[in-house]
């Protein structure tokens, strides 16, 4: 089996270093200037579509052009296995854009450089077949599994629906007190620290990942109002005191 | 050297058995159901105002009620030291209602029965002298030190300002977040994670210290609108896309 990570951004750099302590990984990036990490090859573009395996590890707002930029040039039987942050929309455009001969499972690994310094153990992956032999899918749940993540099998619909209110709501707060430039504290409160350990991990990811989050997963709309609702309700509450 | 801890409230009760490791504890509390901690002897109002030293952990709120009520029943060179989670409102409040012939001493423990749950090392305390010696305010100062507190002498002007944007902004964060009633995940991120310990550990204080450190905190109005107009910002942002 040979494995393929499309995209070398923070997370491809990060997801191929994971996974090439394991396999024998090619990694490509349409960026020149990104670099492969040490443990991974660095090859072209038509060497990278040549692989079994194939992990895309771009942005979700680069999805669209990534896939019809490389749907015909795969090869019969080729995985595709995406880990985009939100999973309705980058499923639809799979299923519909790749041909029908090559295989998709949709993930969204729930970590990054930062949640994973500690370790895997018990990080959340979600998982959903889309066009597989359970044969495949098991495979790479086992092997997850088998390095300490907490494997879960979430349709895309829910997983947006709870990650809007999860991981979402997370990052949108993460970037509103960053705006806010709060600095370190001598009076620090546990509390304001772990507030400051949020803006920090959040704001490490690309900006363009906090966007697509908030636009491309449905739920992240409802999210920011009912949290502008609350806190309406809140200020009513302090206003009438 | 007898003390007295006035108010037995959450945090009043913590207070009392973290003083009783190392003192003689006294304990009243205005609510006849409010109990003394092991250790510490429950006794009437009238005898607690008869120490030498008096912690007054009572809301906010309720301080210049209390001042009132028991400023001309204490002895003379009795020194009160208050508790209170902003500095202005209090200290002023103390040093216009006590009589000239008591001490006083400004101080805001930065922790409570959760942030201290691992240990005091390294919370920060405020302490302020606002009508003491100085032998008896470094008594206080090192002994909190000796305990393992980070003692910061800081006004309270400057307290109240920089509280404001680091456990002010913390708590109103954290009851924004509880408002929206977000549930336990198990697609639950590391920094989702986070944001749920903000939401118990703010939570489990008292509604009415938030509302007063909304309040009685004159910069909180200020983070407030900071806050909004940042959420403002990221929004507009977002609908520029």
């Amino acid at each position: 089996m040979s494995i393929g990570v499309y995209g070398l951004g923070r997370f491809g750099f990060f997801w191929a270093k994971l996974l090439s302590r394991y396999f024998n990984v090619k990694g490509f990036s349409r960026n020149p200037e990104r670099e492969a990490p040490p443990g991974v090859k660095r090859v072209d573009e038509h060497e990278l579509l040549d692989q079994n395996v194939i992990f895309l590890c771009v942005s979700i707002s680069a999805m669209e052009e990534v896939l019809r930029r490389i749907g015909g040039r795969l090869k019969p039987d080729t995985l595709i296995i995406d880990t985009c942050s939100v999973k309705v929309y980058p499923a639809g455009l799979m299923e519909e854009i790749l041909p029908g001969n090559v295989r998709i499972i949709a993930s969204h690994p729930m970590f990054g450089p930062d949640s994973a310094r500690d370790g895997l153990n018990g990080l959340p992956m979600i998982m959903w077949p889309l066009r597989n032999s359970d044969r495949e899918f098991d495979f790479w749940s086992d092997f997850f599994k088998g390095i300490g993540l907490k494997v879960l099998k979430m349709d895309p619909d829910s997983h947006d629906r709870e990650a809007a209110f999860t991981q979402g709501i997370t990052h949108y707060i993460g970037r509103v007190i960053a705006d806010l430039d709060l600095k370190e504290s001598e009076i620090a409160t546990v509390g304001y620290r772990k507030l400051l350990e949020i803006v920090a991990q959040t704001c490490n990811d690309p900006w363009q990942l906090f966007i697509d989050l908030q636009h491309f997963n449905p739920y992240t709309a409802i999210m920011r109002e009912k949290l502008h609702s609350s806190i309406d309700r809140i200020m009513k509450k302090l206003d009438s005191l």
